[in-house]
């Protein structure tokens, strides 16, 4: 394997990690002086969905850690049916790694999860980094049955990334040669791939949408006790979980400063790269208690 | 007067520019490569409410003129009773400048006349950054007889800048303390100061207000020819302007990225005033053709 650079998601060895609950894959590249920004993932994403273009530029100024949760890729054990179980084995990675606190860029499904572990564990989160995902009891979670996202499913023309170009960035010229972009950076990575996910996994993960759709008492109540700065961003075009999700997560935690993006849909971090690492980098590096940066 | 820091509003010299239309009073100040910054003021606000830790920050990089609409202050004329006839006015002092093209930052009534401005002229704005403000047919903007704003208005104890403090912060100690150091600052201008908008002022802006509600046509079309880069923000609590006409900009407007803050109201870059001129001084000083910065 290529060794040019080994602070890349193109090149970083997978390693494993033996803890109490499960084995866990992940990837741990970069240095700096900043904490070390663990990275949740999005349905049915592996270590390799990991676009170069924002976990390389991030690398810089901090060690990376791309976590794979249980029952996916190389990772032993079962995917839970709940952001809660998903919860769990990231903290059991964490105590695994003797990482105590860290920051967090949770994409999506991975946003939920952070958003658990945040309240599950207070102390572990610094700083978080909420991208195109959803507070509990949020609005139209990862419907693939709806039209707009089940034309490019069912479309036996589609297949793969493929697939994924469709669903995460808008149906636009600009943004749709934005996702042939990122899929071109994805496949950039040769060997030591992780296996894709089948559909058992994608089956597990929806019912944890299902269950993270309900109310539970005061809705978005659970939001304010989550005090950490926090940077949520989306894409105003996000068909997967809509932008108005992450208005309610801004306008509910005290503490988040919102950023969205044009043009783009659930993927815009992965569409304005260059923008997204430069914020993110920015709002990382900041020492303050409040979140404006 | 002191010239300690002639690139300050705090000491800026106030300029008269006499036009076909009106002579409009005017500060322009500071330098750099930038394109000049037009700044377009709130209901009520003269060059005085300009505050210095967001005007001064900005006019190292660019000249910031800060423009005197007709009828306020030492601007001669009336008041227009529309938007439309507020943004013909800042395009003739534009014209009697001799400035073709510049940067414009429009703050709550100001960011509509800005949008006015791009509609009517489109090539007089590079960039435009949209703070507090809403879209023609936008919602609740600036219903002063609303509860949660007149009970500062109908309050005897509160007068002059002390109601500004409570309508443009939120009601947190972090925010009121913020507002506080916003008075203190804006009253650091001791001389040439602007005389006070009085009621018949209020009552010609209120109308012009009143006809921006309007839905004329498609509801929030006319931001799709707005094509500039823009930024859109906003305070998470703003009950002036509430931060869903922001959402409704950045939605529309093709070519936007929005930033609320947390716990802020209308007056979020006066409270996270360093914050806000690092993100707005980023985006005036990306030259590319997409916002995203």
């Amino acid at each position: 394997m290529s060794s040019s650079n080994p602070a890349s998601n193109i090149n970083a060895s997978t390693q494993f990690l033996q803890t109490k609950k499960e084995t866990y894959a992940y990837r741990r590249f970069g240095m700096g002086s900043g904490l070390p920004l663990l990275c949740l993932q999005h349905f049915t994403g592996t270590l390799d969905n990991w676009d170069p273009a924002v976990a390389d530029p991030l690398a810089s100024g901090r060690e990376v850690i791309l976590f794979e949760s249980a029952g996916l890729g190389r990772s032993s054990g079962k995917v839970p049916q709940t952001v809660a179980g998903m919860a769990a084995h990231a903290l059991a990675f964490m105590d695994g790694l003797g990482l105590k606190v860290c920051d967090v860029l949770g994409f999506s499904l991975g946003g939920m999860v952070a958003q658990q572990m945040a309240a599950d564990r207070p102390s572990v989160f610094r700083r978080l980094i909420l991208v195109a995902t959803a507070p509990r009891g949020g609005e139209d979670i990862m419907h693939l049955e709806k039209p707009s996202l089940a034309k490019y499913l069912g479309d036996p023309k589609l297949q793969g990334y493929t697939v994924l170009q469709k669903l995460f960035f808008a149906p636009t010229p600009s943004s749709q040669s934005a996702g042939e972009a990122f899929i071109g950076r994805l496949v950039q990575r040769k060997d030591d791939r992780e296996p894709i996910s089948g559909p058992e996994i994608a089956q597990a993960q929806m019912a944890a949408f299902r269950e993270w759709d309900q109310i539970t008492g005061e809705r978005f109540l659970v939001l304010k006790d989550i005090r950490q700065p926090i940077l949520v961003v989306n894409g105003v075009h996000d068909e997967m979980i809509p932008v108005r999700n992450s208005y309610w997560l801004s306008e509910n935690l005290p503490n988040a400063v919102l950023l969205t993006y044009p043009d783009s849909g659930h993927g815009s971090l992965f569409q304005f790269h260059e923008s997204f690492t430069r914020q993110a980098g920015a709002f990382l590096t900041s020492d303050s208690a409040c979140a404006p940066y």
